[in-house]
């Protein structure tokens, strides 16, 4: 399992005086660009040196608690599977003042040639870097 | 079923030439802004004249081909199912020049008291709106 | 002068209950999308067929009164000025329901070669699109 | 002067492969958000516990060099005027590896009651926090 951090800002939130439910994603995808990055494999190098892309094809959000402005949260990052051309990560959303669970997240990825945008077997440098964060591996 | 319609900018898309997921979640709920107001209960009477608000519980989105900037979208919006208290929303999302699906949404809603946040019944109001839009009712 | 629509949706919006400011730069943005994409020449266009981009350098907004969810807009588009290698646009946005003026904005964009990152001079096709909405143009 | 940090994400680029202008103007807002926050006195706060708001009348930012995903910034938050019922902030984006300045922006603000949108003196509170980050004061 991979943790970090983020705080819900204004812009997040909507006139309803919440986060608006889509920011949810951007948080779960902020703490992915964290959890590559902590490896050295940011999204930076992905896009612009090596030939691949993950794609993401199916996106799930459960909203347990209202969120609101300076709310800060710390986000569990945990692989759920990995097969050969796509892989399942799992968020868990926490506020950091009393550790209550907020939501959850799932995001379905899939390995693609950047530029034919076929599916490709993923990598093993990423394959053994998800490895270290399956349930099993934890 | 209600039809709106939408349009992928520059700032929908990222640094991989494509819509960034959770934009999606964005265009769907523009288009529940735009089914709510076509019956003239847009969601500013919702949020600053009513005493209820409906929040997000769930939500999910499948992805089944990229967007990219300037694509023209036509936005389908069905209502699922109506409960007690909650009702589910599903959007078919459809680029206007070849009519293909390029991705599918759910958001599940929860009527809530706005300033106790205590579930409330579905005001009949909304009840009947929602009811011209479900599956039998089209 | 070019003419152009929106509207304030509840994700535009922040807890305070009104426009999140730099929202109304995405607005004004997306009417440049459709200002040039009503001569066919969208920024898709530009992106992936044409060697160059129009970066934005600088960008200004004032904010006259207050928008808020639901409020639609109408947006006025205009060329201030055209150089060898810039250009300037200026935008007002008024409240369509009573023509107030609520905001206006400039951004500045200067032309660079897609790849090089190098000025070039405003290709002919663009500058007499621009020039077709110049003050004095119009 | 009060110093923060940020980073650049997937979702605050586009298509053409660096930071959508408008989002510079998300993270100098942030940044007052850590800068407010410093001090104990959240937006938060602001919003639900005092009277008043402070609305932005105006926004101005400068784009020196592009920005991509994964970025790391540093923002110098300063004060550039406090005025009787408004402030106007400015703040210089460094990137973090090479401390190269890439960008600069400017907000003002004024102090209005919550309910009314009249304007109100600013409070000594709020007069002193700032007072701290003047140019003089530094």
């Amino acid at each position: 399992m991979f943790i970090t951090f983020n705080r819900v800002r204004l812009d997040d939130t909507d006139a309803a005086g919440i986060l608006f439910f889509a920011n949810q994603f951007r948080f779960v995808h902020d703490a992915l660009d964290d959890f590559f990055d902590a490896d050295g494999h940011s999204f930076n190098k992905m896009l612009f040196e090596y030939g691949f892309i993950f794609v993401i094809v199916r996106a799930e959000s459960d909203y347990l608690a209202p969120l609101t402005v300076g709310d800060n949260l710390e986000i569990h990052v945990m692989v759920e599977k990995i097969g050969t051309t796509s892989f399942i990560m799992l968020y868990n959303i926490y506020k950091s003042d009393d550790h209550s669970l907020v939501g959850t997240s799932k995001t379905v990825h899939v390995c693609l040639d950047r530029v034919e945008r076929t599916k490709l077997t993923i990598p093993d440098l990423y394959r053994s870097l998800l490895g270290k964060h399956t349930f099993a591996g934890q």
